[in-house]
């Protein structure tokens, strides 16, 4: 089978990684719009060759869109102009509800399958590929009763050829759900960052200190701005609800800690370790 | 040199193994209020033999009082009654400013040096010690002016041993500091759990979706409220500038995301992708 990968970032080149060496793809043709990762991607030998997206597209059987969620918006439409009933599109996007709805009418739009591999890494570009990456992560598979079954057989098997969980949502639940669980933790990395970049002016301090549990809980504010800003932009609505009951339990906090209510601090912290139920 | 723990949790547990290891000291004996963690430390050999806070004390040569830091308003002074002028007494909290100035005039004050040894997990308990977690990290000695100079030796030597890189701080700037990246950093993990388990009533959404960055995000939320609460009680002042710092970065981003200010969004992600320089 040969596969074209359009996007040679962290996820378009991980999965190139993943397809070969589980044999899922014989030859992988590689798409970007980047002359520099493009080049790149070559020479690190995760696809076989780079070509322009028309020439990609015609040659393979089976094209993954791998590029931020305001891009795959232009690309998905061309790419889906360009497929015969043979051929299998799916895109690997964070944010799901806009995407199936532009593609909606679209005269292919069986020939697409919508899908959101759920790993990644605070790092980007074709170097920051990653063998193994999704293994024992879900993948998610929106709206299939768009799409021919056969389309998502292939999806499905190439995610389970990566040692992936799938999963099937429809595209709505997944935005609200991806911005509850995860929109909502880079946006509190992103402010933790800037604020301890604010208030602590000795980048050396940030360094000594960074052990105390603030390495980890800002890893993801390395996330790049041109991968986020569009998730935000197109998940507004779910982000907006979760982001306001995240500064609400802030405010609490804060007023809690003013007011001298140790009690209600206390509580507020034993109520979260909650979350020790449900992640180990 | 024989060392008596107080306090035989997630720390003093893990520096029983490290200096027993290191053969920094040659019998541990161990004192907690908490009798079946004091049973399970002696069973799982942690320590050597436990007993009596006052057996505890006299008998050693060196003390370390690895309570959390209410607690250690109490154990200290009560420490520092008992020992003679050959004896050393460190804590390991993670607040300094009122405890130093808690037993700043105590007739032993030059026996005690105060510490903060800077590593963890988000674990909690002797079950939770774990060989060589302090290698490679930061272990703050605060105003060693006001302890004996061979007091404050005997502990760089140990924390050495433990592989801990050292620094000096005075205890208010130590608290200053760990407010604003170390605190924070909890707050920030707390209030993102409860909000999680506020608007996904569904836990297994949560664990499907957890490798999208919640779970390193949200780690140090399972962090202890038995630890916690004391640290942001003593810290109080420091850690509310912090926590307004961060509200207000939360709600610029929010106006930007309602406002359609796309740029804007982008710029505070970029700004906070500074973080990268500073850690890897």
């Amino acid at each position: 089978m040969i596969v074209t990968i359009i996007g040679l970032g962290l996820i378009g080149g991980s999965t190139a990684i993943d397809i070969r060496q589980q044999k899922f793809a014989d030859s992988i043709i590689g798409v970007d719009s980047n002359p520099t990762n493009a080049a790149g991607a070559e020479h690190i030998g995760l696809v076989d060759e780079i070509c322009e997206l028309e020439d990609g597209v015609k040659r393979a059987d089976l094209i993954l869109v791998a590029v931020p969620v305001n891009a795959a918006l232009k690309v998905l439409p061309k790419v889906l102009d360009l497929v015969n009933d043979n051929q299998v599109v799916a895109d690997m996007c964070s944010v799901k509800g806009k995407l199936c709805d532009w593609v909606k009418y679209h005269p292919k739009r069986q020939r697409y399958v919508a899908s959101h591999p759920m790993a990644g890494t605070e790092y980007s570009g074709p170097w920051a590929a990653k063998a193994g990456m999704f293994a024992g992560k879900v993948a998610i598979l929106c709206d299939t009763e768009d799409s021919d079954i056969k389309a998502v057989n292939l999806v499905r098997r190439m995610y389970e050829a990566m040692y992936m969980r799938i999963i099937f949502m429809n595209s709505a639940n997944h935005d609200v759900h991806t911005a509850y669980v995860s929109a909502i933790s880079h946006i509190s990395s992103f402010a933790l960052a800037l604020t301890v970049l604010d208030k602590e002016k000795n980048e050396k301090h940030i360094f000594d200190l960074a052990s105390g549990g603030f390495d980890s809980t800002v890893r993801l504010a390395k996330s790049s701005a041109a991968m986020w800003q569009p998730i935000f932009e197109q998940n507004k609505d779910n982000v907006l609800i979760v982001l306001d009951t995240y500064i609400k339990y802030l405010q609490e906090f804060k007023k809690n800690l003013e007011d001298d209510n140790n009690e209600a601090v206390y509580n507020m912290i034993d109520e979260a370790n909650r979350i020790r139920r449900v992640l180990k």
